[in-house]
């Protein structure tokens, strides 16, 4: 077995998750590669976008794992870089993200919008120019 | 110009975020790939690890941008997926990163361990068996 490059990949806390990850798929293309369902209904996805990974869990304060909603704001933001940044941030809109920055072309470089998802998770659609 | 995959990147919100950029160098072996340092000291960062990318950004609650220290926990882990865990998991501890749960292997088929890092991030260091 050759040495595998690290890798990275955000696993984001959420509240309704099993919704979460339908809306992952439409709002941003994302395709299901692994998803478990605990007999409470909580889950735990690992999701596909383009060359990228993501994860989404139902939040356990318990385990220190706590989504937007409870925390009032995220720590985190996602960075979805695209070709066409301003048909993805429509898309993003049309599957229930709300805009919080309109897709504009910046002073450093980038075509960026930013939105909100239904569960309080922040992301920039956008692409360096 | 061919279409180009999405990509993804989880930026990470934080305080002292130009001590935080040498810290994941250290602890997680990540390259600078960009920085900008605005007048009052804040930094926007790009860094690679391995096959993948992340940002560190100094908090802008303004901007709705929270680091765990003003939230009190984080909303996104980052799951770190490395050749030698045991290894990656003391270079973090090393580094500054203390232990939330040890490396072990886990009955989902991983072996994996978790720390927070000393600007409230999570991290899980492991990989799939």
């Amino acid at each position: 077995m050759t040495n595998a490059a690290p890798k990275l990949a955000p696993m984001l806390s959420v509240r309704r998750g099993k919704q979460a990850v339908e809306f992952y798929k439409t709002a941003f293309g994302a395709k299901e590669l692994f998803l478990i369902e605990s007999p409470d209904g909580n889950v735990v996805a690992q999701l596909g976008v383009g060359e990228s990974e993501f994860w989404v869990a139902d939040e356990s304060p318990e385990n220190l794992n706590f989504s937007p909603e409870s925390m009032g704001g995220s720590t985190t933001r996602m960075v979805l870089v695209v070709e066409n940044p301003d048909a993805a941030f429509q898309t993003a809109i049309a599957a229930g993200a709300k805009e919080i920055l309109p897709v504009e072309d910046k002073e450093y470089g980038w075509r960026v919008g930013r939105v909100v998802d239904p569960y309080g998770h922040h992301w920039e659609i956008g692409k360096p120019l």
